[in-house]
């Protein structure tokens, strides 16, 4: 391992908790290179909903690079976009009545993220944007000051000054009415509050610590903003894609957001890919304003379009994954309440599930367990106090069974000492 | 073509000038769907160095798929990593005696450059940062702030101010001594110019308009930077990984960057991957302090380091870029001297090369010229006035002979008119 | 008046009220220059605290001036820099066991919250602030950017973004625990609240509606602010010098600021002075690290000691500005509970009192129609809504008679309407 | 002197240099407490260009008070302001053919400077303002991010972002030609300069070292800014009112600024005042958009358009100023060249003047010399290396004559070591 250490910066996390190299990986498991197998219950943090080197998109995928596809692009028209566009009008859009034009504005989250906000701040000519606690919107200069992370925010080393935070859903136990406070900043023309060009949110945040925003919060947020103009950012990047049952993770609420950021799973095989939608009405951008060398990766595009056409022509998966995202909620109650006195809660939606623990040296030791007994699972929240759980949808049954013991065991484990 | 223009935002700007759909590429070729062939003289804007698709990479890529290397991975440690890691160390770092530590900042050049200014902010606890006049460093916030183009830093909506630019060399052909405004500044405490923690430069800016830094300007910059206590950024995305001749664009001048960035063409395929290279001593980054979905694409981890293997275990890709690039530019001289009256004149160093015109639209009615006659050439500089050549360096000689006979007649034709 | 009209900014305001010209003034009284006479309840908007040209200070003045004492000396030492500065010692922060040092920030309120802004960043080595909504601290830049009016922000031109507002006490009427929103903010990691350097609060919000927070809330401030180690800085520029009974408006509240801002009645007289009071350990400036023209006015300082020597060696004018503080908010409450249905308030703390209306109109027409009947009075709140009472605190018992029939009256004309 | 110790903050300075206590004032002296008489080449760094204590002006100061003038308006008419306003018509405005409306800014320069801003950014939309090197224009947060000092702008505890410094002239000792740079980076869309609203600019130079820019470069830079559409505001503060020969220290280069700031001696007996004329056309704000408590200081009113009236209906005070700065510049440059070996050279205009030492320490030397032998004088410049006069307009010749000879033997006496 020592290339790693001597080679690598400091900065580098994931592998600190799970010392192995592994090799290969198929649907829900990675394997190390001795050969021992990792059931993954995080799924490349939600960048792998449909497993690994999943079958049907691996054929695409070799099919295209074997007959010389064009591979990279940057915004000129390929047939593989077509493709893409089309399936995902099709699919995707058409069936839900949805209207938007695809921004394609580079190869991550951060970018899809970037993206909305510049254009936000274009359309309205306002600066400021309102964020949520503990929301995660990734790590370039733009996404980062959108997030809640104290570290990571101090990482910027300038000050992150253009974004106000509000309460998320439940931030006070229900406590408080809903947008009390934001409300009343916005109808206070002394509050002292700068005007929001717009807000950005995540109707289940992951890194925040698998908090499921209620469907009735999120649509008094969508009135709040249409009621004071403001536009409003909805952060799909690790819940849409079906992580939490239908594709979009705000399709239950029946809101309309003006832009949607979607990256992680949009490609279907862990390959770089964002998409920022926006409402035809904002797309005030002159050519090239918003740019970037890896906007069109056709790869990406193909497993893409193969993935939609594969799962989302119908509500299979989707039931699918409710159905499954019902059982491990219960099983994570389960695990809950048999310890009344820990103060565990069972938290999420879909497949996008956490375990909330005291603090975050118990949730930390709860996945070293789990390690050592060969499953992947993060931590999540400020202080890493949540367990999480960001299967891939296509887990069996068999192989949650088989998750959820490890989790039993792990938790009773830890607790026990 | 309709479902681009009716689906996709009115962002796009390459597919403008060439209104093809593309399918397959091959070597220093594109194919539009019509079978039309175009010869590529700009190569993904710089991302396809080695050629599209480049048969030694494409079958280790399929080779890898095929065997279902794990495809994604965040900052685990994986095996294809691994090979990366030590490839680079033994082909690029140890022979040319560089001690550097490697960061994945995420997929793309911005990603690269954006972990760079965090980190020369976090070192230094200083703010400010130097650019030069007419770079382009990435759209993304903190990229966007040291890029110079105002058409693009408008796009940010809120004010861009950390940074301050510095004529970048040969601003004033030479009239005024290198830095002399830069050094005296930093002497004066009474100059009002905030303490800078970085210096960015590219050692020649391609989106600026093909302009090639001196050597004893790049000595000059690192010495100031030296007496001055400020860390030298060398952005190395697109003119990096031997566009310039040598594997780094720096080194010629011999100079030691505090930060190298790689992005582009350091996967070797087109596929995204970025790397930031930091001095040792640099590295105080916390675990997870920067972080990211994209930081561990294994399939551009093995292109690379197939690329890496192929290319740069001897110095032959590096003299023949050199030779091609002088026949290039000897040939632009041609054209430029055949004009006398019309003001061209040839740029550039390796096979990043330009030809200028008197304005923006000479220029671009020569590469749709070019274009109708099937060469792929874009423009660049701040009103796109240079005719920018950024050809694969795999490029045979009797591609370069049809491309520049392509070339003479364009600029012909377009002058005579 | 034409002269005015033609030659003076469209920002002056003040006028448009009271178009009359005002030719000499004393006690409670100023007198156009038609020979017409006004009682003024708002005093220099709270410069005015001894009345105009009292007496007392108007012989120390003339004297001072007539023997030639310096009259500008910036920060040398002077003879009546030295009286102040032992007079303040004697008669303010020895009897109060207070210890502080003395800043002279500049000439007026926004140089005297400027400085403490600037000095809880240099000690704490962090930008950011908390305001709180509706809050005044002045115009220029750093006091402008924790000011809530949106209007006066606006005018700032660029984005004020170093701020961060919190509902002042009874925002939401007392229906939620004081702190609750900030305090959880600060204790999550992962709020995005940017770590504060310092709170700014005025005890009782003059511009911002006359608003006067309960002592206990400001204790629970200033217990936050220990907790969290955030500075807190009362800025008791309007509310000092006795306007609320003690000389500082926070002295019910038992708390102990790190910085106190004074300035308006300071001097006594009206003319610019401004003081800011630091903790000792607090002060860590370099020598001239802030300075400025007029930060030795010594006629300021001669009515300034005066003014202390005068009031403040006893308890007298407290205890009288709490009774007719007393009487004017009775009566107040009197008129709001003659109309049971005109949703009027009374509001306030000592002799800084206000009527408040449903409206802006509604109160704008109260204080036009007392100008008619001879009373100043002016609005304040958001909206204007707020009718506000900043008499002088010598005002006797007969003035406060005749003004309190003038409001009375004025306010059945406008709701009997 | 022990209160001052105990009570006041380290950040006093000028009583570091002079430790006396000052008591008495007239004309060009001031005297200590213990009798002793300094003859005064400072003037309250030009807050006093008619002298301590005026008799004129405290004449009609003492009668004003008196007679119970109105002392603290605000924004309010008064006949002194009207009178101030009539009379600065007749006698500067309508005399010069200059066309302005008057803001009352604050009582200080920097709030000229703040107003000033605001007002730019506010008529242009653009946030960016152009500032000199060793520029100085206040302490407030908006004065001090256009201000070159580092110690200074150091003090303000936040990245201070929006101004871009430009080289003042002569920075480059006449080697390049004016504007080469500034100019140059406006033309190119690339450079990455953010678009300027304004650009703010001394004619000469005070705390920068007693710079005085040629005629023909603030002709240059006031023609640089038509053509670019760049609003051009004069800051007057110290070298205006007469203190370079002129009224506005730009007469003589027949430019008109868009505004100007003045105060320090507007008042003429070092009353904090202050005013910033506005050409009509930017007069676009809303009423009370900027305000503040110290705007309407009538004793300074009096005593501004006394001083006006005394010394500028008649160009004799211009005239004597002009001969008594020949006369001081003679007399440097004698000094200077008696040392040829020590690298002195003589500077300035008007009466504004300065001899430059190589270093701070020796100038700190001679500064202190000079007061021993009873003569104030400060350095200036970014390392102190300045000598600086500013001694009172009224200054007679043979206060002159014996304030150069202390000048010249305390030279000799620090030289000769």
């Amino acid at each position: 391992m020592s290339i790693f250490e001597t080679l690598e910066s400091e900065v580098r996390s994931y592998s600190r908790g799970w010392p192995v190299v592994f090799d290969r990986a198929q649907g829900s498991w990675q394997y190390a290179e001795d050969g021992k197998a990792y059931l993954d219950f995080f799924a490349g943090a939600g960048a792998l909903n449909y497993g690994h080197n999943n079958p049907v998109l691996k054929q695409a995928l070799i099919d295209y690079i074997s007959r010389d596809g064009v591979t990279h692009s940057l915004d000129m028209y390929t047939t593989a976009k077509r493709d893409f566009l089309q399936t995902l009008d099709d699919v995707l859009l058409k069936p839900r009545s949805m209207e938007y034009k695809v921004v394609f504005p580079g190869p991550g989250g951060a970018n899809a993220v970037e993206a909305a906000l510049k254009l936000a701040r274009k359309v309205t000519g306002k600066e400021s944007v309102i964020n949520f606690t503990n929301a995660f919107h990734g790590m370039t200069l733009g996404a980062l000051s959108v997030t809640g992370n104290s570290m990571k925010r101090g990482g910027a080393g300038i000050p992150l000054v253009h974004a106000t935070p509000m309460p998320y859903d439940k931030y006070f136990d229900g406590a408080y009415p809903d947008f009390l406070y934001f409300d009343r900043l916005l109808q206070d023309s002394g509050s002292g509050l700068n005007e929001p060009a717009a807000v950005i949110v995540e109707s289940v945040q992951g890194e925040g610590g698998i908090n499921a925003a209620r469907l009735e919060w999120l649509q008094g947020l969508s009135e709040l903003c249409k009621r004071h103009g403001i536009l409003l950012i909805l952060d799909d990047v690790q819940m849409g894609c079906g992580r939490t049952g239908p594709f979009f993770s705000f399709e239950d609420a029946g809101i309309e957001p003006d832009m949607i950021c979607l990256s992680k799973s949009i490609s279907g095989y862990g390959l770089p890919m964002a998409v920022t939608l926006i409402k035809p009405e904002l797309d005030v951008w002159e050519p090239g304003e918003h740019n970037g060398t890896f906007r069109g990766i056709n790869p990406a595009f193909v497993t893409a379009a193969e993935s939609l056409r594969t799962y989302w022509r119908d509500d299979e998966l989707e039931k699918a994954t409710r159905a499954k995202g019902e059982r491990v909620g219960a099983a994570l109650s389960e695990i809950a309440d048999s310890y009344p006195d820990a103060g565990l809660s069972a938290k999420g939606r879909g497949l996008a599930r956490g375990l909330e623990f005291p603090n975050g040296e118990l949730a930390g030791k709860v996945c070293a367990a789990a390690f050592e007994r060969g499953l992947l699972m993060e931590t999540s929240g400020p202080d890493g106090e949540v367990m999480k759980l960001l299967p891939p949808l296509t887990t069996t049954d068999a192989e949650f069974t088989q998750g959820l013991e490890i989790i039993t065991e792990s938790v009773r484990t830890v607790l026990s000492v």
